[in-house]
């Protein structure tokens, strides 16, 4: 668990100091909970985001692209029932005067209960060494056994109450957990009530003109809203998709863990439109595509797992999450939703317009039923960046790090440097540079002992070193290094572009697929 | 005039008809100035943003992008001058209730005045003919004069009554001229006001804790903020660049003219920083630059002029526009702006933190000097998009609507059509697209006559149709027709990829600037 954490705090620090994710507006302090992502991290963001586009639009015929507004007509939004549902229940101390989520506040104690029961377990395997059962402990140690069946009853209860919309039971749960504001120690709360997670904002300049309206809290509305424009306009056949890559925005009252969640993040969603009756054909089918997509990184196939939900959304009848080994354990990257016909047929219902499918083949028009891929773009550079961010001890002692990214995904491709900053090769170097940059981002640096610039690259993930030595002067070659192995070779400067683009080129990567 | 307007009317439609644009929000009648790109727009879209992208940052070793919030620390807009000064004098009228920009109402009544000048000139060129000095009919025929002068009078005046904020005089101005409400008739006006542009929206939960934030309205302020991070984790020399391509937000009362004046529009913006007294330098150079960038398009020189701004705004020492001859006429389609140290020191000041640059060179502390380009990618799209869209009367009399999109914008580089739905034909068109999606987004279509489907895409501006026949299936060739000259050749299967990408390739059009 330490060592998770140190992970954790050196992929912060890391993503800081190299570039990658600076905390927003931070001259100013910051603005809790939204990031800026700097000059790699926005490279590594477009390249995560246009693997995504290039496997889901290109290389689907029936899946189109769609950038649909961030603002958007405020009934869509009492169609989607976030409006009247899309909340967190809030309960503010009356002393302290801090607000906090409720359900956050009675997971924490729970959590408490359970680091407990976690502290008894390690203690008695260091007392017991080889011997230890921990199982068996778990269910026969008095002690273990209270902290986790009271953490079990609190967490169920919780549950059932916000189920219920039965927010005085959750009231009454904290008095008896006799927990306290973390903050002042008061146990003085208020009621617990309802708030709603989307930011709004007004259109137009009169009082009594003015519209509210949101600024949206997933992209998917914006694809139902325009299915029927999109279907006719694109003469699509079901099934097809509409994917999607955009921000949305939620009012998080407790947002935590770096960039997973975010008040401001962006959506990677594509909505796939079947036949009433085929959507559990094709919900299996997004499920394996999808993990295969996230598996042609090379992270490791064991970082992933499904979580199918047992409790569904109002409009789901199936969904499950690709779940990723983050430096905090499993938490979601990925959701796929058969959605149903429920938001279409909340849009008719709102709009009082048809969004009817007519399928020729069968002779009639329906409602299509919708499965959704969504992943967090945010969530997704957050997988990749810190299962990439590794110490290495090297053969002769020393230790390197390591940010090893899929090459596809690298900021910069390839960085060329010369061996020495004199005898022509820095002028050679650049050549090799401007010659390069046609095709890939690379970067030049002369800086430093050329050991000292490897780490460089190292750390900011590029791929390949090209090196220019006094030898490139006499026969017009160079050495490549590869991050991974940091094996060297000698090739000919005319066939760096083929080598760089073999392993960096967006087709062979999804060819893995 | 009307011709102007007509094809503006055919951009519109054509653009929705296609599948380029809808109005957002379409199914509850629309929400005012706000657009969705649709499946060939977004492409188009994302197109346009790749290519600047690839000519600023992967082609410039000493510019870097960066991807801001566009949520940002409140007081940032307090330092830019937004929230004192970024403000539309607006009236109402107290009957109909209708508010307006008071500065629109002026120059409407002001362009009636034009109009009525145009008029006579027409109707004299129509009756002395050849013989018509418009030039001397304009200085010396009494109603032309009078109309013209009180025109540039009306201008004037306001002009300067806002620049002295002097809004009563504004409120004058319009009593004077007896201006009534287009909607009502009546002239019962209330006062001029200053109206905030910036959309407003509320942090966090508690109405006591909740921080005002705005949507920003414009994305340079997020490159001030992070300068002195991105220089420092990026190791850049003066002068270098940091370039943002993202969403911004206006809330215009008055906006027209389809995606060319939004609420919600993206803007591409480069911000490079100088050494105070270079800025001119780089000013003209940014200016020819981008110039050129817009050329290597193709869309015809003669359709960008410099406008150099006499008057400027508080920040800069130098700016001008590029001008795009739009279907309504000239108008600014990027700035280039010297804005001198204005930025970041007005950040400095209230952040209280140093934003300063150590020049080792010089071996001596300061503020750089920047110079901005800033395009806005929808008007961009608009320029591209209208100037392509054509109408052709081909050698048989028939007509061809005609999209002329340079080929690297291209939503779809090329379709694949099999001459018949038989013979085997379909099952190798397939094969074709199969093979050739891993490298472009290439169509399918087995639909319609082929004359037909080559009409459907000219209009959707696909550069490249490549037809399965009956000599395909003998010698594994095929035809491919090239959009604007509607020229076909016969060219071997395996010989279609390096065709395309030749054309297409992003790297072969900036070899045009």
């Amino acid at each position: 668990m330490a060592k998770q954490e140190d992970l954790f705090k050196n992929v912060v620090s890391h993503a800081k100091e190299y570039g990658f994710i600076f905390p927003s507006s931070e001259i100013y302090d910051g603005l809790s909970a939204v990031y800026d992502y700097a000059q790699n991290g926005v490279e590594l963001k477009k390249n995560i985001r246009e693997y995504w586009w290039k496997s889901m639009v290109q290389m689907h015929e029936n899946i189109v692209g769609l950038d649909a507004a961030i603002l958007m007509h405020p009934t869509t939004w009492k169609a989607s029932g976030h409006v009247d549902a899309f909340n967190d229940p809030l309960i503010d101390n009356k002393d302290s005067k801090k607000r906090y989520r409720a359900d956050v506040l009675i997971e924490d104690y729970a959590e408490k209960l359970n680091i407990k029961a976690q502290k008894e377990i390690e203690k008695a395997r260091a007392r017991f060494g080889d011997a230890f059962n921990e199982q068996e402990f778990i269910t026969t140690n008095p002690r273990v056994v209270e902290y986790l069946s009271k953490k079990n009853e609190i967490l169920a209860r919780m549950a059932k109450s916000l189920d219920a919309g039965d927010l005085d039971d959750v009231k009454l749960l904290i008095e008896e957990l006799e927990i306290a504001c973390p903050d002042s120690g008061s146990r003085n709360w208020t009621e617990v009530r309802q708030f709603n997670l989307m930011f709004g904002t007004k259109l137009g300049a009169s009082a009594d003109t003015a519209m509210d309206l949101y600024l949206r809290p997933e992209t998917a509305q914006g694809i139902f809203v325009n299915f029927l424009n999109v279907q006719k306009t694109g003469r699509m056949k079901i099934p097809f998709g509409i994917a999607q890559t955009g921000k949305a925005f939620r009012n998080e009252i407790v947002a935590r863990q770096f960039i997973f969640r975010m008040r401001e993040f962006e959506q990677m969603e594509m909505q796939f439109f079947v036949k009433p009756g085929e959507e559990m054909k094709w919900y299996e089918y997004w499920k394996t595509t999808r993990l295969n997509w996230h598996k042609s990184l090379g992270l490791g196939a064991e970082n992933y797992r499904f979580h199918d939900h047992e409790k569904l959304a109002h409009y789901a009848n199936a969904a499950a999450d690709i779940e990723f080994n983050f430096p905090f354990g499993f938490k979601e990257l990925e959701g796929i939703h058969s959605r149903t016909d429920f938001d279409l047929k909340a849009h008719e219902q709102f709009s009082g317009k048809k969004l009817q499918y007519f399928d020729t083949e069968e002779n009639k028009n329906y409602v299509p039923y919708v499965v959704e891929t969504s992943v967090g773009l945010d969530r997704m550079f957050l997988a990749v960046f810190s299962k990439a961010l590794q110490e290495e001890t090297l053969e002769d002692g020393s230790t390197r790090t390591v940010l090893r990214l899929p090459s596809v995904l690298a900021p910069t491709k390839a960085a060329v440097l010369p061996l020495v900053k004199k005898d022509g090769l820095p002028e050679i170097a650049k050549e090799i540079m401007e010659e390069l940059k046609w095709d890939f981002n690379v970067a030049y640096d002369e800086k430093d002992a050329v050991g000292r610039r490897y780490r460089r690259q190292d750390a900011l993930g590029t791929p390949f070193c090209i090196t220019v030595d006094h030898q490139t002067v006499e026969d017009k070659t160079v050495t490549i290094r590869h991050r991974d192995t940091m094996l060297q070779e000698r090739v000919a400067i005319t066939d760096l572009k083929n080598i760089i683009d073999k392993e960096v080129s967006v087709r062979n990567w999804l060819m893995k697929m």
